[in-house]
């Protein structure tokens, strides 16, 4: 059994806390634990790490890797099948269908999204178990959500008649998949109870999948087998990339589960959430008394049913109802609950202003570790750099600033020139313009240095990278697919 | 005439943007400028700038004086009347007419609030030359601001007949000072027309308020007596924080206002806001047409009658409705319209706690510039400081930290120790701890570096100052009063 986890999250509805580089599967949202690794660590019991797959961009798989072997100490490169750009779920789960079928077409292949909270684990893994069985058979099978209320932002599926097949009669054949309703038409699904919520979560065969794909999306299944010649090659992230760009986007719910008479439903009891708006920390957070989930640095006089998020600054709140406050370094954001969906206009409004808000964090996590902008002036940027145990910056070079350090935790190794040295706690060092340099802790513990950047030009893109651990002096466009399972083959 | 502005509120109502060491009158509300600097600027055309005198504690004084210098250029050292301790406004009145007594007792002593709101200047201007003419007269008159509104939060004064002396057919008698009212009360007095709410804005002759002291406060007009005595001496300041020690806490209204025969009231409908708490914004400000107050970086959707303040970092707003919403460097305050008197128990609370962030900014003005603590961390601290051109810092040593020193504009003239040299932008250079030093700024921009402070303790106590131009290596606790006016006696 594989799991294929959707980790293409754009990050716009948990905004200020998410960003386009954080969004919200790498978030602490409710739980003790980033939405991303519960979602891993919640199939381990099924699947093996080497068989658990992100598909993501890469622009999020540095960080998903880091994020993910910093809590199960492993590799993770090799567990990425990269998009090169969105095209919605079906050319993603068709790529991913492509892989695994040069390791195994009777492979069962589990689909989960990065994002969502699932409360009861060990029912969720029994169903698996059971969907994996008429998987087996052949069925399409996604996972319904019994409805507790009669929501108007999900789709619905209808269930039919229950699978004849032995072992196979907690499983419906889909009668129809329903678009979102209106109100009313919710009431009514909630209590026909026939109706589920769809999920997102899969189960099938890969080869199931792909001759559906064959069936239903042609020019999907012949871009799949144009990448299949170019497996292994040097072109093959090349070929990915242009099938990609020419194919429409695409949701395999729409193209595939929608059309096929293999779909299947396993009604789902899970505490399930796909944590899709601020408001969602009502259902996956515990309460206070008054109603409030509140985390952080927060001071509350009579306030009720509201939630209030602080990070490192403190937050005053008097009086509020019904109210979502949540704070970041470098934006707050007040709204109230029944207008949660809007914050995704917030950001729409940040993108057209071209401002950075939505975009990036004051900390920005690297491979080697972090960097938070601490102050930007005319002509001076400060900036804390945190350098993980081991880790080392590129070798590079600024044709625009020059840079003084000052170490006030650990041991940095500079390479300034042609010197190297190392640079204790309180005592700093100068980096001119022009002049190649890097950037190493050699030390245990975790090497902070306080940046002051001159110049007249502060942006991050004034960087000539030589030599990096992290192959990032290459275009950077494009990373190789991973060799899936060679060693099975 | 002078003036005596009254400038020692403790900034606990518009917390977070006021705080202890900057309270409200120190800040733009919902003006163009500070509501202490609007207050100078209103009096002008009737007070010299010498004759303008303000009540305050030392604590604020310096802060006040910088204020005031950098908008009307001249020193504002002799222009201050400090209070050693709070004790209400009896004694800092008597105080202040002690000081105008010995210049001359026939003077016309117009009694102010540093931090109230008042939109038609002229107006208010003609009054108080009306008011002089009855103050001349023995009248201690009080402005009576006609209400518009039944106000609950004010107390009252109740007109009685009006004075029979020539010229002063609009001023009253005063027949009653009346506790704030309740609802159904405030109601019958907006339609009685002969109340008006208490401004706290008096007219009298200086001599007229000593004798009224001398009759209802026997102690502090002992009290007074012995300061008398000591004026000009060495002893001056400690006599003066002697008696305050001494005297009970006291409202001028209380203790004279309400049981002199001479009180007289002025109607005035001069657009008078006392600024009381965030939703005097209302009353002060441009509201825009859902009704809102936004000032700074906001991005809103939707919101209406509320109140949204920004500084630098963003704040977006989805929905608000009657709410308040006051961001700043290192604090935000979300709050119900209707609640917003509460703002002082968070002030309270924090206190408790032993916080901060009702104490000072983030950035502290200081004589010679401000400093903006940027970041703090384990065993470093790192400040923006910005000298002014001419200004230095004391001479000066810490115990527990060394400092570094990143010039990113204007030029330091910095003494390391025995040595004194410059250092440029885009230079740096090192204090070691236990070394005495001093930063200066000789030329005509701002001086700004970022400093990087490393050792064990880093509190701003840590301070061994030797020489100081703004004489702060003395006790600092008390400064002599200004020897008002000498030139004129």
């Amino acid at each position: 059994m594989y799991a294929i986890i959707m980790a293409g999250g754009s990050g716009t509805r948990f905004w200020p806390l998410s960003r386009e580089k954080m969004p919200k599967q790498l978030l602490k949202i409710g739980g003790e634990d980033t939405l991303i690794r519960l979602t891993v660590a919640r199939v381990l019991p099924l699947v093996r790490m080497e068989d658990i797959f992100i598909v993501a961009n890469q622009s999020l798989a540095d960080t998903i890797s880091h994020q993910l072997s910093s809590k199960f100490p492993r590799s993770w490169d090799g567990n990425f099948i990269l998009e090169p750009e969105a095209k919605n779920t079906a050319p993603a789960l068709g790529l991913a269908a492509l892989h695994l079928s040069q390791v195994d077409p009777e492979s069962i292949m589990v689909v989960l999204a990065a994002d969502h909270f699932i409360r009861k684990s060990a029912d969720f893994l029994d169903l698996l178990r059971t969907a994996a069985k008429a998987a087996e058979g052949g069925y399409l099978v996604t996972l319904g959500i019994k409805p507790d209320r009669p929501e108007t932002g999900y789709g619905y599926i209808k269930a039919g008649d229950a699978c004849s097949e032995p072992d196979l009669s907690s499983i419906y054949k889909v009668q129809a998949f329903v678009e979102k309703p209106q109100r009313e038409t919710a009431r009514e699904y909630l209590k026909d109870g026939r109706y589920y919520w769809n999920s997102g979560i899969f189960v099938w065969k890969t080869g199931t999948l792909l001759s559906e794909i064959e069936k239903h999306i042609p020019p999907l299944h012949a871009g799949l087998m144009e990448i299949r010649k170019h497996i292994g090659t040097d072109r093959e992230a090349e070929v990915v990339k242009e099938v990609f760009k020419s194919l429409d986007p695409i949701s395999i719910d729409y193209a595939v589960m929608e059309k096929t008479d293999r779909a299947a439903v396993i009604p789902a009891d899970i505490g399930w959430s796909d944590v899709g708006s601020w408001t969602a920390l009502d259902d996956v957070s515990e309460r206070n008394q008054a109603g409030n989930v509140v985390a952080g640095n927060v001071i509350d006089i009579g306030s009720s049913n509201s939630i209030v998020y602080a990070e490192k600054r403190l937050v005053a709140t008097i009086g509020l109802n019904n109210m979502v406050v949540v704070d970041t370094p470098d934006a707050t954001l007040v709204c109230s609950k029944d207008r949660a969906q809007d914050v995704k206009k917030i950001v729409d409004e940040l993108k057209k202003r071209k401002a950075e808000e939505h975009l990036i964090h004051r900390t920005v996590y690297r491979p080697w570790g972090s960097y938070t902008v601490l102050e930007e002036g005319d002509r001076y940027k400060i900036k804390r750099i945190e350098v993980n145990p081991g880790a080392k910056l590129s070798h590079q070079m600024h044709h625009h600033r020059s840079e003084h350090w000052v170490v006030v935790a650990g041991t940095a190794r500079v390479t300034n020139g042609d010197r190297e040295y190392d640079v204790h706690p309180n005592e700093s060092t100068y980096i001119p313009i022009s002049t190649k340099h890097r950037l190493e802790n050699l030390g245990k513990i975790p090497l902070q240095i306080i940046e002051v950047q001159n110049g007249e030009y502060l942006g991050e893109d004034d960087i000539v990278r030589f030599d990096d651990d992290y192959n990032r002096h290459a275009t950077n466009t494009r990373r190789p697919l991973p060799q899936v399972n060679k060693e099975v083959v």
